[in-house]
């Protein structure tokens, strides 16, 4: 099968601009007081040459990796015709599924990647933060599957809401914790401040990064949004442009949702390349849920991706490191910001961003599993409802190609609760986002005056 | 793909004995007080045909079942290194995999088949029992898709283990009902003889029947146990056959659970053909747990699929339709007997049968899980537990296949309990079984008496 490919593909390459290192952010600790905290020095060497590095157009695959890749790669992509027709649309509605494996998303990609570099490196356990659960059920197997220790901090709102996932992660062997949790000073602090213990990812990776820095043998790792794991991801995007060009049907328009933007970068990447090359025009929508409306809404601004403070500035489009998220069901959407990477690139107009309110993400979810059986995730189901719109949209019939990120039978209670109509559209509280937003160019302004 | 096979495989075609009506139910019920009742009428003529028919070796599939099969056929077969390597074994482990369909098990291959069939023969709803609600859940989507209406009566104990199962089926358009329900006079009556509502197949069958018989246009279907449902399950065996020639490592042991023998049935047959044809020798190991051990412990007998009485008398390998059984995870193996056809073949050896503990099969499960990445259903795990012992205690090293029926993915509230060890090993109540079995003899010989 010619969708098989053994390289990842760096768009850095494509554009260096992004990959030269911002100064700005360094500069910017100095001025603040001189801090000088910095995640990077967590990652192993290869992989933060894959996060930097503009050389290489495609990166080889390391054989153990293709090998645990080929347990469920290439992933299907079919053509969802009994959606189209229940949608009443002429165009053609493609569909990536990446919710066939093991872990159930596409978080599998990275998270087999990772656990390689680090057992290489010697490190001995991986220590991390998790929305809805999908990263941290991926990275408890390739843990296990490496013989690293797995430690994970689930957002507290997304732990109770899908409590078969924490399970999965134990059942791998992993170890798991309901954040804000107890065993952390960031997660102890977090409880003070948010009684209900909703939590975000910022906290969860604070958390994580605490028990990195005081384990010996641990290091910190992210299930999205940096460099080295949107390039891991570019797997689906690259099977998925051999798979459109086999079936004969190039797409028009290319959707997926975002929360850091790993699924997103992993299908548009290679679909940007491939028009640039080949100067075919397509159209790439970033689909997000209202409550937490970071590109469409959003600033493109200096902001830390954790609540406590310790990573670095990055400049991002983000609604501000303080701002309160309602607990919709798409858990892996609610992240404050999105991948530095991928903000420079929409701050550049290479795609478009658009939101969804959470009853009518369900209710494209629920016609979707009518029609083909696929149960998809709470944060996949934002892909379909910007495809079924896109078709819909178009004058005339178009070819749309949608990535479903991940399976949704661990969401089946959202699903439940959509049913029984107890659910709303998980709009923001606007006077919250006005003040995080203001927060957020005041702290801005400050910084730059500061350089 | 050579795997890709367009017939059904009839086995009556290879032993017609197995397909001569049996006349002594009819005198048995005559005897008995003129009872006319058979659920038969139900089926509609086709499947009647496939039921009892030995004429055809290969029965064709209908291009519009082959149709929805592309959506999930071939299914994998894969090799379990690493769970071979965990089990310290230097036999080689294969895994046919049936869970990755939108149903999440291999009873998609009948429902798909039957709503087709029903469709056809101007059908408007399907009524049907489930146990651990896998047939619930394929049933409610395949009617979905064919334009029929799907009512499901599920096993209480499962029902209440199992919560998002239930939701799945609505997310399809099924309608469901806990039963012992309140809806029907089988459940009523099976509410005050069970007041924790543990519930059966035969009772929740028992439901079904009452209603497919009260409202027009409805008809009751069952997901496993009569022959039209084995034939359509042996899609299975003809792939792996396939896969296996294509591999170039025939197995030496093919294993499969067994309730009431579907998923047994589909993998077996084929491969019972093919040894005979071939002269090749296959071990059959059919896998029961110890709470329902109707085949190691069972007597061949006339008896009743359904608690209501109104199935008709069928001799099969059974419990007693009496039998209180445990309220194992494995709910999907709780029904009291297994499919006559089955059981005649078990009567004259063409196959073995052995019986596993709940928590050697968890534990089997947990080690599967963290070598493969695959979470299978507890009902699947038997299979593999018994695949374990048949190449650890192989003196030689030899080939093994195993049939995995179907994810466990909903399922993860059971691993939960036994990480927890708040799982016990489902031993049976020995005197309930003393008592059935003794019922359950002496009903036969009044019954072989009155003919």
């Amino acid at each position: 099968m010619t969708s098989r490919v053994e390289t990842w593909c760096n768009i850095l390459h494509d554009f260096p601009a992004y990959a030269r290192r911002d100064p700005a952010p360094r500069r910017l600790e100095i001025a603040a007081g001189g801090r000088t905290t910095d995640v990077r020095p967590q990652l192993t060497l290869e992989l933060f040459r894959q996060a930097n590095s503009a050389d290489r157009a495609e990166v080889p695959i390391p054989d153990d990796v293709l090998e645990l890749y080929s347990m469920y790669r290439p992933t299907p992509l079919i053509r969802a015709k009994a959606f189209e027709q229940a949608l009443g649309t002429k165009s053609r509605i493609y569909v990536k599924f990446e919710g066939q494996n093991a872990a159930g998303s596409h978080k599998l990609n990275s998270a087999i990647a990772q656990a390689y570099y680090f057992k290489k490196a010697g490190v001995e356990r991986i220590v991390t933060g998790t929305g809805a659960g999908q990263w941290g059920a991926a990275i408890s197997w390739a843990c296990g599957r490496a013989g690293l220790g797995a430690t994970v901090f689930m957002v507290g709102v997304s732990y109770r809401q899908k409590p078969l996932r924490p399970v999965m992660m134990r059942v791998y062997g992993g170890e798991v914790h309901e954040s804000p949790s107890e065993v952390t000073e960031v997660g102890r602090a977090g409880r003070i401040k948010d009684p209900q213990r909703i939590g975000s990812l910022s906290i969860a990776n604070g958390e994580a990064i605490e028990i990195a820095r005081s384990v010996a043998g641990a290091r910190f790792a992210v299930g999205s949004g940096e460099n080295h794991v949107l390039l891991h991801q570019t797997i689906i995007g690259q099977e998925a442009v051999n798979q459109m060009e086999e079936i004969g049907d190039y797409p028009n328009v290319v959707t997926a949702c975002v929360g850091a933007g790993s699924n997103f970068a992993g299908i548009s990447f290679p679909f940007i390349r491939n028009s640039r090359k080949s100067g075919r025009n397509v159209r790439i929508i970033a689909a997000e849920p209202v409550a937490c409306p970071k590109l469409t809404r959003g600033l493109y601004a200096y902001d830390m991706s954790d609540a406590s403070s310790t990573t670095p500035y990055v400049r991002m489009m983000t609604l501000g490191r303080d701002v309160s998220v309602p607990g919709i069901h798409a858990g892996g959407l609610r992240y404050h910001g999105t991948s530095p990477l991928l903000s420079a690139m929409y701050q550049d107009g290479l795609f478009e961003a658009r939101s969804f309110p959470q009853r009518k993400v369900f209710e494209t979810a629920v016609l979707f599993a009518r029609s083909t059986g696929m149960i998809v995730a709470p944060e996949s189901a934002h892909a379909l409802a910007a495809a079924a719109d896109a078709a819909r949209e178009a004058t005339t019939p178009i070819s749309v190609l949608a990535n479903v990120s991940g399976h949704g039978l661990l969401d089946l209670s959202s699903y439940d609760a959509y049913l029984n109509s107890e659910i709303d559209d998980g709009l923001p509280d606007e006077a919250n986002i006005a003040r995080s937003l203001t927060l957020l160019r005041q702290r801005n302004e400050q910084l730059e005056e500061a350089i």
